[in-house]
């Protein structure tokens, strides 16, 4: 079940710079700086009452969102929905005809195993799936 | 004050297909359908925990929709945060140096007075605020 919106991430091509354009947006700073070296990105985290907003930043050229700025530029890159069981989410969404682009989780950044469906079948709208690690 | 996203706003190129679409990602249907002719849409509004899902399908080709579609294709259109007090917001915005679309707040869907930001100065992202009408 997906339980509500954990953050929306954003991708930017200045992490420094988006971070105080976003503390003035939403009235405080970010709570937390993470480089997530296997996906090629330095991120920072925003909370926003019961959600989060993820600013996200390219380390390097072949980075997915270093592709993203590049094609589309800055903007919003993908809404993360909180579940509580990624692997039966996983499983559900299968039988549902959603195309799941890693069906063994992974680990993101802010503490979460994370898997992502593919855009073709969501409306064009990247879509990740996160489960808190206990 | 941004207390929470209260929803994300979708382009859809089909409401009726999107409608069944995220009937099973959300694992609920949606809740409402509603049309805003001043702004060419017809919208659908799916419930998700503390936040919500708006789908907008176009009305007519000046619809600023028909228009996000044409340009980008499906995929998500705009964040929308709730604030208590959609004038103190705008004022408090303006003074940190973000550009409102419109000042003077309109009627949206949902039961809402909404403003919008320029994505020029939020990193290429659409944002409204919304407040609910009492």
């Amino acid at each position: 079940m997906m339980r509500k919106i954990e953050h929306i991430g954003i991708a930017v091509k200045s992490l420094e710079e988006s971070n105080l354009l976003f503390e003035k947006l939403l009235g405080q700073p970010a709570y937390k700086e993470e480089e997530v070296e296997s996906e090629g990105v330095k991120t920072s985290f925003f909370m926003n009452g019961p959600n989060k907003i993820e600013l996200l930043e390219a380390t390097n050229p072949d980075s997915p969102i270093a592709k993203f700025l590049e094609k589309k530029g800055e903007g919003i890159h993908h809404i993360a929905f909180d579940v509580e069981d990624i692997l039966v989410e996983i499983d559900r969404l299968k039988t549902e005809g959603f195309t799941v682009l890693n069906e063994t989780p992974k680990k993101g950044a802010d503490n979460k195993l994370v898997a992502f469906l593919h855009p073709k079948t969501t409306n064009g709208v990247l879509i990740e799936l996160c489960q808190e690690i206990k």
